[in-house]
């Protein structure tokens, strides 16, 4: 903790900027289930009475209906106007769970757009913590107490498997140790990263080669391709990597294309090239699917992952529960903040799953560089990777920093949510610059944009 | 099917409007979790080229936030405007999966605001065909040939349990007694109604008594009640019923307030009063949890039921895999249009689950109606109950109809959504006189309105 008496500042107001990148035009992001999207957030800035302090915080969406996630963000930023800081962290627990209650619980709960809104506004919120503590997030949160961390969840509804008595013991058994990962971290040795950039399915052979060839001089060992597209297909780009990198981890990502029984019969034909493991093979919503497909792939050395799309801490329990898991591939915007977050690393630490941060979105890195990092030192104690992209990170005040083959640890204060004024001026929607162009429009203006996947899924 | 020409009508606009009604004043709708909620509307019509006909439809939220709910459904209107009615439901199944699909997939999938607001959109267009038929919309479902019927449902993510070919000859199946159970719903006598309104939590012991009395009265065998106020306060309640009502059914409703142990540790404690089950007893996404809960209350008589809340077919899937649930509580505006609770009532009539909708929203009952007719008629072929509320039905242009402890089975055209236009000049939101009075007004302002069960909870 640092010694200078900390400023405690109270929220004075807020504006939601909507922001999209027209990411589609580069195939950026581009799979099976959506193949043209615009990679757009949702942001806040809380305006504070301490001069030059400011909460910024953001959530996700991929292009059309952000204003939706606008709207939902502009419907909840009002409950904290007024409040100071430490009102809110100093028992952020039972906050956290007033927040998400009230009228609006109705629509979800804890569940799709008031999710992702819960979401920017908590970030918002732990980033003006991080700020008055002068640490960045990851710092914060590794150097919590055990009794500190445990504060800040909401336990309900995950009780059954973990209660704060079982997390403050677990946290307080991972102290061992945790000094020497916090130095390791500081060696920006804590957070090795795989590579999805080389496999977004738009890209042309010739591209996920070049991209192939760059990322292995960069350190990356691990990569991740978008598969479905048929045996043949499939087949030659995960051969490609196989021989360029003959000793590399190949993860293969299907984005929810497949029904339960047609994954369980595709795979295994793939099994020859090596894979980790099958992302996201059906719905998110399939815990006992994945379960299936899982235990059906196993005897093929084909492991199963998912958590980008899924919603809340319950549904991690229960894919935990049913064993269906071999990653906990948590998404920095997708549950109800760090808070939550944080019951999920507790959650995969228990069962001895490592997170593996869904972070193939723009500005994903920049936080789940943090979450990476705290997880390691904090929580689960053991190394994992983290998923980099390649795109974007210009547009951010405090980018991702990668080298030899690691996630460098972030050192500015906050959750390096900031997005530079240059990225509102050019792709602000409606009033940016792109958006104004006759390209913008036309793209702005087509409401059946990027449901061409859904309408060739050779599920149909 | 009609002998005239029937019109095939062009979209050619929409408009959408937010309602809301201030139910809170009256403990409408209170329970554990929703102290004072304000039943609301987020509300679409679109217009057609033939005169005088639109379609009309809604999807509910509890009243802050819904807003949000009418972003979501100003987002996705669009895609249907110019397209004419035939072209969406000559392969709805198809039109059905695209409609989810795009951009806009992302902030969910098939969760929460983007999925309430496909809701209304397809209840709409679902309105708009059942008038062109000049059919109420159950008689247009349940008069569907097996094969009109399983090609309006899009079977992804469900062909583990359930493929379009099992689904028609499950179909086929029904047609036996067909006839007779048209004739019996023709009657008034297919529906039997459940009473929940004596039940809300905010209610007086004077109210809840003097309410049974009357539903009695008026034909209830079966009555809903909220519990989950400490033993001495839900013994008080449940045996007022008892005493009015000796052989009366009674369920349970804790509206999500418990984790499992806590379930599981509290109800046996009621067994004696006579169950058939506790409504919502924990998270609606914990699927493991409600089996594991029904399996430890079996033994004590008393069954588990969800579904309020069971936001797509592939959360009822599991519900029903898992052996988790004694009713299907399916919500006529949490799943998406009638394609998918098609979809649920199919499933849960395979697993021999009645389907009892959750019908405990201003004009849920009047949408509700219709499903638990077709249900009967052309599914499952077996009386189930449905949950029938007595607020509000005054604002609905065809409400619901109750007699002799059933529903009366719709006879207008369409899917009874229409709402009357003296509701809107006084709830429209916020321009409708009573939220520009000074009372509205407050309402309106308050960021934590009804954010107060969450912090009396005992679970915190």
């Amino acid at each position: 903790m640092v010694s200078i008496p900390k400023p405690d500042p109270t929220i004075t107001g807020y504006t939601v900027r909507d922001l999209r990148f027209p990411t589609s035009l580069d195939a950026i992001g581009s799979d099976p289930m959506n193949t043209a999207g615009e990679n757009a957030h949702g942001y806040i800035v809380y305006d504070t009475d301490v001069p030059g302090l400011e909460g910024i915080g953001w959530s996700f969406s991929n292009g059309q209906g952000n204003e939706v996630l606008c709207a939902g963000i502009k419907c909840l930023a009002p409950r904290f106007v007024g409040r100071k800081l430490s009102s809110i962290t100093s028992d952020f627990a039972t906050t956290h769970r007033n927040f998400l209650g009230g009228q609006t619980r109705f629509m979800s709960p804890e569940r799709g757009v008031m999710q992702l809104a819960s979401n920017a506004i908590l970030n918002a919120l732990w980033d003006m913590w991080a700020k008055v503590e002068g640490k960045p997030l990851w710092r914060l949160v590794a150097e919590m107490t055990p009794e500190q961390l445990v504060g800040v969840i909401d336990f309900r509804y995950i009780t059954d498997e973990l209660t704060p008595e079982q997390a403050l013991a677990f946290l307080k058994e991972k102290e061992k140790g945790k000094a020497e990962r916090l130095a390791l971290a500081l060696q920006n040795l804590a957070v090795p990263g795989y590579n999805t950039s080389v496999g977004w399915l738009g890209l042309s052979d010739a591209e996920v080669e070049a991209g192939l060839r760059k990322a292995v001089d960069a350190g990356f060992k691990h990569f991740k391709l978008k598969v479905g597209q048929g045996l043949e297909v499939d087949r030659k780009r995960l051969g490609m990597v196989r021989r360029i990198s003959p000793d590399a981890v190949i993860m293969t990502d299907v984005n929810q294309l497949w029904d339960v029984d047609y994954a369980i019969e595709y795979m295994p034909k793939l099994a020859d090239l090596g894979l980790w493991f099958i992302e996201e093979p059906t719905s998110p919503d399939d815990i006992l699917g994945h379960a299936r497909i899982r235990a059906a792939l196993k005897p093929h050395g084909i492991g199963v992952a998912t958590g980008e799309h899924v919603n809340n801490r319950v549904m991690f329990k229960q894919l935990l529960q049913a064993d269906a898991l071999d990653a906990v591939q948590l998404d920095a915007l997708r549950l109800s903040g760090i808070n939550e977050i944080l019951a999920v690393c507790l959650l995969a630490a228990k069962f001895g799953v490592p997170v593996v941060p869904h972070s193939g979105g723009t500005g994903m890195p920049e936080l789940c560089n943090h979450i990476s990092h705290f997880d390691f030192v904090a929580i689960s104690g053991k190394q994992s990777i983290l998923e980099y992209t390649d795109h974007c990170h210009e547009y951010f005040s405090d980018p991702a920093e990668f080298s030899n083959g690691h996630f460098h640890a972030p050192t500015a204060p906050g959750y390096s949510c900031q997005i530079t004024e240059e990225a509102f001026s050019k792709f602000e929607c409606p009033e940016g610059s792109f958006w104004q162009s006759e390209k913008g429009q036309l793209m702005l203006n087509d409401p059946w944009r990027g449901c061409a996947a859904e309408q060739t899924s050779p599920m149909k």
